[in-house]
């Protein structure tokens, strides 16, 4: 027998990308930074005391919160501090979803979206995006009391225009809480934070994992109206950011100087391998993010992954209908591009 | 309107102990261990590299699960790693518990069981403990899925012997999940983890916060059977443990020299506490915690614990109707166990 409920036996736990434990690999398969964090990071890491583990951490990690609430012009009332994004994720559908409540979004999309929903045993209605994932209409009258929209989208990099995902937070109202996940919109052109203060039923969702470099952390924060945040924390793990990735975590948000030098970087190799990617033959989705999504029709997609992988080089690939025929490739270092780059006029050239 | 689910929007979240931000404060009202953690935690985190924060964190965090097993010789299979034990009671009730299956547990006990049940909207059987905290014979009749046992409990810092535990855990075989919080457990002088090997349905839940004086790190541990452990891991997030948590939690188990001369240390003060709130008249339950349970009849509890927060020493009070007549006071270091035995005597003297 099992004491499990029966929706936890029968569905299988989330895949999280592979992570390979030799350093020498080219990882280009979990949307990491390829350039280190802030050394004001390290700085802060180091002057942790004793003292500091000896006690309970600040239940709200106000000091980041006071630090992001200046940065985005909004009050630390606006901001909940969680254990990287997926926490927040998994709050959202916690506090809004269950069996009568469903939860929607368009898809393909950040695969961690449907587990969660299994877990919390609500329905997922998935409205499939079309070819230039656009926003699809449906998803207003889908009846769903919590809509999650991945902007800039995973595993596409496409954006919706804040335009859109206004209207769309304005025609759920009273119905749907709209949350916005911008785990990637440091990448991006603009973000749709403003609107929290416009729209009662916005929650933004962010990372500190992409653009500052601290996957290895464990830090993200939701933004909404103090009403949406006080209710998230009910649900909240009351000490769930631990007192060192508080200290990291502000250091690294404070020093956006060199974040915005970071960025640039990666939309600068971004731009180059678009370009490199669509010379192989490649078909490559217009990013804001830090990964491409390129389509390649003369060979299979799984083959070129797997030979990829013959060569140490990590890419991601999934067997599913819609998009098996696509790689999603993180945008790396220079160095970490061009090896990836001869790889494949390898691979192409072998298959030709 | 409220976007929430009824039942979060009833619910109060739980309210954690109050953290004072005045270093200078005798705080005895969360249990934080008084005494540094080992040196070689300190020097794990000064060694993390921007690297370690960059990549993904282990998803598993194998480097702890490897330490731990070996220390408590079992299999690291047998080994879930949380964001503090928090987390794993949480995923517990999630894993287990609905409208339709209830958690239970003997109370007075930790405070946040009955926030979890209210966040899962399960029911939540309470069964009394009585006078001297024994293990209460209608647990097995509860017919619950999941029954929660805190040993040491807390807030009393009593014990129930080993071989009740495992004729309770036979007892509910097929029925319910036993979970021993052994938060406490590093004070007293047993442990039921051997119960993992003979029962497919305990779990045993350890805490790296209070033996180890991590409570600022978040970070927890279970302990079962392969089966429930692979379970667990379906609700576990999948970066739940950060790679600086890992690599300093690690450091601290591996050091149990240290972590034995700290737990003596402590072991000794209790001793002492318990004689001197004793010879002034409070009646104090036998501890194997590192906190004391202390009732006194002369002054109302509410009354001291408030003239002892006038002196900036802060003890836990609660206004339930079981408890109201006490205080839970964390064992400090000799130093602070003075101050507030000398606060008490002047206290008690005033009112005399």
């Amino acid at each position: 027998m099992s004491y499990f409920r029966e929706n936890i036996e029968k569905m299988a736990g989330y895949e999280p990308g592979f992570q390979p434990k030799d350093p020498e690999v080219v990882k280009l398969n979990t949307n990491e930074n390829p350039y280190p964090a802030s050394p004001e990071v390290l700085r802060a890491i180091k002057n942790i005391t004793a003292e500091q583990l000896r006690r309970y951490p600040a239940p709200a990690a106000d000091a980041f919160r006071d630090a992001a609430a200046e940065i985005l012009g909004l009050s630390a009332e606006n901001i909940i501090c969680v254990n990287g994004g997926d926490e927040l994720l998994n709050m959202a559908v916690r506090a809004f979803c269950d069996e009568n409540h469903p939860l929607a979004y368009p898809v393909p999309t950040y695969s961690l979206y449907p587990v969660l929903a299994k877990m919390q045993n609500c329905p997922a209605i998935e409205i499939p995006f079309d070819n230039e994932f656009n926003l699809p209409a449906k998803l207003v009258s889908a009846e769903a009391v919590l809509t999650i929209v991945c902007n800039p989208n995973a595993p596409s990099g496409t954006v919706i225009p804040k335009e859109e995902l206004a209207q769309l937070a304005e025609e759920l109202k009273g119905k749907s809480v709209l949350l916005i996940d911008e785990a990637y919109v440091d990448f991006a052109e603009e973000t749709c934070v403003e609107l929290v203060k416009k729209y009662e039923n916005v929650i933004i969702l962010r990372s500190m994992s992409k653009g500052y470099s601290l996957a290895g952390l464990r830090f993200g924060f939701g933004i909404a109206n103090e009403s949406l945040i006080k209710g998230l924390n009910k649900v909240k793990d009351s000490y769930n950011a631990d007192a060192i990735a508080i200290a990291a975590a502000t250091a690294a948000i404070k020093d956006q100087g060199y974040f915005k030098k970071n960025i640039e970087k990666i939309k600068k190799e971004r731009k180059r391998l678009t370009g490199q990617l669509t010379d192989l033959g490649f078909e490559v989705y217009p990013s804001r993010a830090n990964f491409l999504f390129a389509k390649y029709t003369k060979q299979r997609a799984m083959d070129i992954y797997e030979k990829l992988k013959g060569k140490n080089i990590y890419v991601r690939y999934w067997a599913y209908p819609d998009i098996k025929d696509k790689l999603r490739i993180t945008v790396g270092t220079a160095e970490q591009n061009d090896k990836l780059i001869n790889a494949l006029k390898e691979i192409i050239s072998q298959a030709g």
